[in-house]
This record gives structure tokens, sequence and C-alpha cells, in this order.
């Protein structure tokens, strides 16, 4: 594995205090859970990170206080979260000029474009940054899914460096893997939690999940099997995080939104963990109420993890 | 008619120079263009003005140069255009101070969100300003549909003073209309082009239509014969406009994106017309070319534009 | 209007008794309900009618009840609901045989087509068939818009007579309608129940409304007054007829599927006027209870048919 | 595995003569073809073979050949492909006497479903049935993911024998294997070409790979290497095979319909190996033409099948 991005790295949750106020002392915490934990990178500012709902002060701070604890000890991957070029192009030299390693850009949203202009897009931030781009691939989010001819153009063109692929198609997925198998330090990440032993050995270099933030020693823990061709073992340490996982289904649709929802359970385990103090969402975004908790606690018992 | 939002409303194109700066000089002849033309107020930083593409500083630009010519002679309304709740009113607090009369926003976008927290969203964004707020219904930018049901609570609970359908939905537009008669002042306007006459006759109190940057006269002659009950002759001008719109059809798909292909229609039309001097899209959005544009003057000549 | 298939033409409802058989003897009482109402046209075998769910010896149970008290008095056009082109020809076939005047055709479904395999497909079924055949547009259980450009150049060729048009796109259909415009005997129906007066003013033919079951006097004298000219009275009899639609809204989503919930509707408030005997529906749809038919009941009344 | 039905199940394609009937001579060849691979089940009228194209005469001479070949040797799977309940009984009952050993079926289509009326929907096939049910979850073509919960608690009632997952859903597809585990003889198989070695190492009992028609023996060895544990050979014939999965890439698209592309793809193949005579497809899908062909061709010479 020659490139510097790879491995287990997890999209970190932003912690709010009870007042709503981005919780600078959580962050840390969990920023040295996820490093004590084994990680190999950390991905700031994305979705999991409930990036589109933070202001730009926020975002900063949030930048700043990871770049902080992690002071250089693994590669940040930061989320320029904005809806087209140009937006994305001030947003990822911010982020930069914070710390960032390497800037992750989705296709742009809201605005309503094909692949010629996605094409134009990525080319654009490219050429206006000096770190690496990755291509984040989000179609429930973007309701655009990167073509597979157009990310390996790019990959080829020294465009893209890597993909961050959450777009739920495993089978583009392992065709983008063999499409760029021969490009030097080129890395395909999986965003998915409960497939990454499959999506490892068919060679992706990394995994994105949001769960990772619960069990970071778990999701390294699989990796390196899987690296040391242990295949079976990934597996079986990928069924025990595939039940682990299972907490995302504890808040109750119509309550909570399907974008509060994973993103709350995962919250509201690191608060019954105590590695953050609540599990305050953004707003407009609820919180997981004591119901939905006593459920997730329930899962982190069975697992083992409590 | 009560309600001082009501008539033409036109969603104003932003005019770029041949380097891709918003041409200011070209932006106010489009607004005297619009005023002579007998709109009755003017809908600024819409989705026509291309305003997801516009760097903070170019939104500014676009609403000071608007307000500069309009001079309060008809009511601004303004789109906040940001993903979620909080930024959304950073962006409505700007815009109101730098001279909306009103302020238009969608459901929030990117982030995965429901009713209930759209519900969250509208009342926060309407206690944080002090101008009427428009809930704005685009789900094919926003890929949330706003419910009739929650869109009629907010209304009647005074969160909304109006809504912007462009949803294509006539259905609900027709139970919108039905579900608020009786609210002193709610306005409900259609963002379409061709089906105003039937907007009109059911009940609709305006319309922002993108091609009333080309046709203003056009649209405010349809309003005022539907306003004097003479159906018959809105019907007429309305398939006149309607031929008209057949301009939004000359970009060759695949070439030209959706998103870009109506809009830069427009522009090519007010560039032939002499109001603007270049059909410049925002990038990474192409302007038509010249065999393009040749369609649109033809389309301009046959409806005797030009 | 020169075209015998015109004006309002219900897709009659599949009355069923208490143990599911097709209630014979309700069909006929409504067909007759229908005809006294002063409907043109009968669309038999429709989604209204519960098409797909009925075996091929209750479709022709269905057809031959109908046109047996109808006798020929007014034109029956009837559903070939099948997945593929081969399919529908010969359920066509069959229905020409038990009497139909036209067939009703919608693009493939469960296939994954394309427009150029759908311009086929209706030369195809046209071609087979000794009667009119028209076009049924209903991307909502097709998943398949049918493109206005594909439409336009089946009118001009012969191939279809006519467009009933369920899409939900009203912009689609006005230009359809301006591009048709000069086929004689072209005849464009909406399917929507509460548009019908835009769709007249923009010069629709007809209307094949589902509620068209329960008012067809209300949709017939809102056609008469479109006819001679008086939109305005189209209009308030539109509004009347859409505060009368507010049946479908009885049923509690979740207990009763989107597809059962709107014919529930249908079939319950004419079981309370007394024209069937059951609002039995087809497995595994379920009926409205209780409750939900006390809401009906209650539509019914504070409008004025109860 | 205690399972019966495991193991590599291509779904046959249908051969078709160059007039368009169903070409039985090049039928058999292909069953003998599949047999002789390795192949442990056959699955009959998939959508690889093309079913909702072919009358109900053509489905029952597919399935009589098909038998007639195999002669017990393997389960024959058939897919009752019809748009309600009723009607897949119907059918069902039909291919059961026709000799399937049993019955795959999607949910409805066409109609306008929910989760709670597909409950009961299995739970009719079932009862009226007397062979294993499989579950066919195939969004792209029915519109509606079966979930996970219904699958789970159809799987634990016995109302269904196993899955055939063509969703694309690859997290769902091993939360679907986590919680049917336990349950004796329930199979789950993943329908997709290029992910196999991942499925199976997540535990999936089978796979449907419409390339399996075309390389058998590929597929088998795959099956064998991960059931033997050895995941990474398992994963460098996956990797051969998704490389001949590119064959799907040589229509054009636009010409060629999303659904005709890729099994015209798996048909050319078959006729360039010479175990079928033409590669016409079910009208009013079109045969892959001459350059498409050569690319094919090319595809298979490059990975060695030629």
């Amino acid at each position: 594995m020659t490139t510097r991005f790879h491995g287990v790295i997890p999209p970190v949750v932003t912690p709010r205090t009870a007042d709503g106020a981005v919780d600078t002392a959580s962050l840390e915490r969990l920023t040295k859970y996820l490093l004590e934990g084994g990680v190999s990178g950390l991905f700031v500012l994305g979705s999991s990170a409930e990036v589109p709902y933070l202001t730009t002060e926020e975002r900063d701070q949030v930048v700043r206080t990871i770049a902080g604890v992690n002071a250089g000890e693994v590669p940040l991957i930061a989320g320029a979260n904005e809806q087209t070029t140009a937006r994305v192009i001030d947003e990822g030299r911010r982020l930069v000029d914070l710390g960032a390693d390497a800037i992750v850009a989705t296709s742009q949203f809201y605005a309503i474009s094909d692949a010629r202009e996605t094409d134009t897009h990525f080319r654009a931030i490219h050429a206006a940054l000096d770190v690496p781009l990755f291509a984040y691939d989000v179609p429930v989010r973007t309701h655009f899914k990167l073509p597979l001819d157009l990310l390996t153009t790019l990959a080829h063109d020294g465009v893209i460096a890597g993909v961050k692929d959450s777009s739920g198609d495993d089978v583009s997925f392992r065709q983008l893997l063999l499409a760029t198998r021969n490009i030097p330090d080129f890395a395909v990440f999986t965003g998915h939690e409960v497939v990454v032993d499959g999506a490892l050995l068919g060679g992706a270099h990394g995994v994105v999940p949001g769960l990772g933030n619960v069990d970071p020693a778990g999701y390294a823990s699989l990796y390196a099997a899987s690296q040391r061709g242990d295949h079976a073992a990934a597996a079986r340490e990928q069924d025990r995080l595939a039940n682990l996982f299972n907490i995302v289904y504890a808040p109750t649709p119509g309550r909570v939104s399907p974008g509060a929802g994973g993103l709350g359970a995962f919250k509201t385990a690191l608060m019954l963990l105590g590695i953050i103090d609540t599990n305050v969402m953004s707003a407009p975004m609820v919180k997981l109420d004591d119901t939905e908790t006593r459920a997730i606690r329930s899962v982190l018992e069975h697992n083992g993890l409590l």
C-alpha cells in the first residue's frame, strides 16, 4: 500500500453542547479516541459531521480543533461542501489554509448538472488547489451518480487522487477498482459500514465508516485481517460490526428524519461510551430521545461495548 | 387583489461579461426593460439568476444593482439559497440588509430531511427575519416536494406569506389555492411559463416565469386579460408565449446540461434583443453556441420579437 | 369538436361482491348512472378499474357487462394492460372482439425500455388493431414519461388517435395540445380531477376523471360551461369538484396503500350513494374501514351529494 | 450447505430464430452447456430470459424445453412474472405443472402498492403453491425495494424459502444474510455478476448471474474457491469475470435500450461461442449490430474465451 491515504479513515462527527454550540472539548476527546483506536486518517467535515448544517465559522472551528489534536499524526481529508465549482474552490482554499491535507468534493448539487459539467467542475477544483482532490460519490444527497467512465478518466488524468464511494452501487465500485488498479497512489474508499470485508477483498484501499466513530478499533482490526490475507477473520469482524450497526434502527421514523437517524445513533452511542457529552444534533434535526437511547444502549451492551 | 406581492414577478437572470464577471451594466438595462414591460415585482437570486453558482460577493452585487435601478418601484423578493436553516438565516439577513422586501427559501437540500424538520426550518427562518417569507417548492432541485398539508399549516399559522410553486404538480397547486383562499394577503405564484392562464383561472396570485425576462409585456398582458375575466384572451396570449418558450429546445442535450439549457436560451434571447451584452453562463455551464443561437433567433423572428 | 372521442369519459371502477367476485349487477347500475350523468364515453379497464388486479376472465366479464348496458350509446375506450408489445396486442385484440371502440396502451413496463423501442411499440400495436389507439401516459405506474416529441411524431404519423395524460406534467400537456392542434380528430384527455378547467381552457378535448364515477353530472356541467366559453363557471364547478375530491384523503396511509386509497374512496362514495353494493377492493388491497367511510360520508354531505 | 438451492444458478436466456420464434434447438444446446459448466440449478423465465416479452405460449415452450434437457438433474427455479397476486398465482400454478421445482415472484408492479400489501401478496402466493417460493428483489423493474424487515419476517414465518437479490443494495444484502442466518435451508442469492466473491464471503448461498450463461464454468470455479475458503482465488476469478462483464458496454446507448443492452451482449457472446444460432431479441428490442458484435468478440478474445 503505497498511498498515504488508506486504511480506516472515519468521518468525524461534530459534538454539540446542550445549547447547540460546537463542543470542542468533546471533539478533542473524540479525535484522541479515534487516533488511539488505530485509524489511518480522519475525514473532516463529511456528511457525518453534519457539514451542511454548520455555519462557516463552525466549519473552521471543527477543522482547527481536529487539526490541533491530530498535530500531523494522520492525514486530514476535509470536505469542501458547497453547491457549485466557484463556491467549492473558495471553501477548499480555506480548509487547506486551516490544515487539510486533501480535499473531498461532490458533484454540484441544487444545480441541475451533467457529466460534462462535472468533468469541468473537478478539473477546475484540482487546478485551484495545491492538495490532492478526492471525488465524493454520494447520489443520495447530490442526486447524481458519478459515472464510472468519468471517474476513470479523471483518475488517469491525475485530476483526482481517489474516490470516496457512498453510492451503494457495489457493481460500479468493483469496476472502478479494476479500472484504476494500475494508477500509482490512487485510492478508492468505501463509505459503507457493513460490506467492508468484501470491498477490501476486491481491492479497496480504505474505508470511511460513520460507525468507525463508535468502534474505530473494530474497523482497524477488520482492515488488518484483510491486509494479512485472513479474509475469513475480516468477515467475522465485519459481521460483529454489522450487528453493532443495528444502532441505526433505534430512531423512530417520522419523529427523526432519515438524515438525523444514523448520525444521531452514532452520537448517542458515543455519549453512552463517555466520549462526548451530549447527543445534540444541529437544528432542525432532533436528538434521539430516552427510548431510542435505551435501545442503543441495549445494542452496545449486547455487542460488548458497554 | 390585496396583497402587494402579485402579478408578473420575473426571476431576473444574471448577465455576465465575456470574461465571466457579473455584468452590472447589462443587469441595469435588463431591470429597466422588465419594469418598463409592466412587471409587478422582481424575483431576485432565483434559480434563473444562476444563484447556486454565484459567490457571496456576486450575490450581493446582483441585489445591489437591481435594487438601485428599481429604487422601490416594485417589491423585491430575494432567494436565500443555502443548504440548511442556520445558513439560510444568515443569507436572508444579508439580503434584507441589501434591500430585499421579502425572502424566498426552499426546504433544506443536500441534507436528508423530512416534513417535520421542514416545518421547524420555515418557522425558524420566519422568526429570524423581519420581512415576509415565501416557500419555494422546487423538488427538481431539492428532491423534496413540499407537502400540501405542511404548506397549508404554515400559511394558516402566518409563517409563510406565500408559495412559489415550481413543482410541476398542478393538482397540489390547485389544492393549495383552495386551502389558502381565505387567508388575507396570502399569495401563490406559479413558476411555470406555459400554463399561466389555467393557474390564474384557478385563483393564482402571480407568476414567476423565466421567460418573463424575454417578454415581460406578454406576461403582463396575459395577467391583465385574466384579471378582467377575459380568459379566452389570456389563453391566446398563453399560446403565443408557449410558442416563444420553444427557445428552450434549441440547446443540444449532452453539450448543454439541463440546468444550462433553459437559462442559456433566455440569456441568448435577451442578447439577440439587445438587452444584455453576452450569453455567457456561470462556469462550468457553457453558453449556447452559434447554431443554437441561430435556432433561437429563428424562434424570436417567427414569434415577432425580432 | 369533430372527434367522436371527447368530453367526459370516466374510467369505470370495478365493483366487487363481499366475497371478492366481480359484481356485475353493481357494474350495470354504475354504467347506467354514468350514462344518465351525461358522459360522452366510457374508459373501460383503466387503472381506476383495478385492471392490473383483474384476471383475464374478470377483464372479459367487465367489458361484456359495460358493453351490454351501453349498447353502443357512447364509445368504449378499453385499456390493454400488459407488459410488452406482443402481450398488449393479444390483449387488445381480445378487447376489440368484446366490443371496444378504441384501445388505450401504455409504454412497456417491468421491461426497461426507451423512446426508440416505445415508438416501435406503438407502431406495432397500431398495425395489429383495427380500432383507434390512444397512448396512456402514466409514469407513476410505468416509470417512463412519454416524451413530447415521440407523442407528436406518433400523432402526425396517424399511429395514435389521442393521448390520455396522467403524467401530472401540465407543461408538456399544454405543449402537446399546441403541437397537435392541427391534426384532425386528434384527442388529448387529461386524467386529473382538479385542473380540468385549465386543461379545457388550453384546448384539451376531454377528461378521464376517476372522480367522474362519483359525480359524472358535475364533470359534464364543467365541460359544458367550458365549451360555451364560460370559463369562470367552469372554474367554479371545478372548485366544487376539487373539494369533493378531498374524499381521497380519508384513507389512512400505511393502512391503505397509495394505489388502494383513491380508488377505495371512489368505491366507498359510490356505495354510500347507493350505486354499488360494497367497497371491496381486489386483493391484496384492503377496503376502507368504518372510520374512513365516515370521513367520506362527511365530505359527501358537506358537498351536497348526500 | 444443506439447502438444495445453492451455488451457481444462471438465469437462462431465451434464444430466438432469425424470424423471431423461440429457438428450442439453441435453447437445448444452451441448457446442456450450462449443465456441463457445472451449474447447481437453473433460473428459468427470469428477466434475462426476456420473460416480460414472452407470450404465455412462449413461456410454456421455454420451461418445457429446459425441463426436457435437464431431466431432473438440477433444480429449476421459475419466474412467475405477472403484475399482481391473483395473476402471479395463476402463472405460478402453470409453471409448477410444467416442472418448476420452485417459484420466484417479485412484488406487484404497475400496481402502486406498499409493504403491507406485499406481505399479503407473498403469503397468498405461498399458500396457493406446493413448491418453495423465492422473493425476487428487483427495484429497477418493480420500483419497489423489498424492505429488509419484511423479507426477514417472511423468512422466519416460512413463507419464502429464499431471496434473489438484484437490488444493488449490498448493505441490505449483508443485513439480510445476518438476519436469516439461523433459518435452516433459507437461501440468499445475489443477482449481480461482479461482486460474487464478496457476497459469498458474507455468507450468500448462491449466485444468479446473467453472465453465467456465457461462462458457467468460471462462476462454478469462483463458487468452489469460496466454498473451500480460498477467498483470494475467488477474488482473482471474480476479477477475470468482471473484465469479461465488459461485454455489456458494447451496445450503443440510444440505439439499444438499457434493457436490451446487457441481454443482447450475453446473447451475442453465446452466438459467437457457437452455443446459440442468433442474437435476435424479443421485439421491440433490437439485436446488437455488426460493430457492437465485433466489440464483444474483442472482449471474448481478450479474455481467452475465443
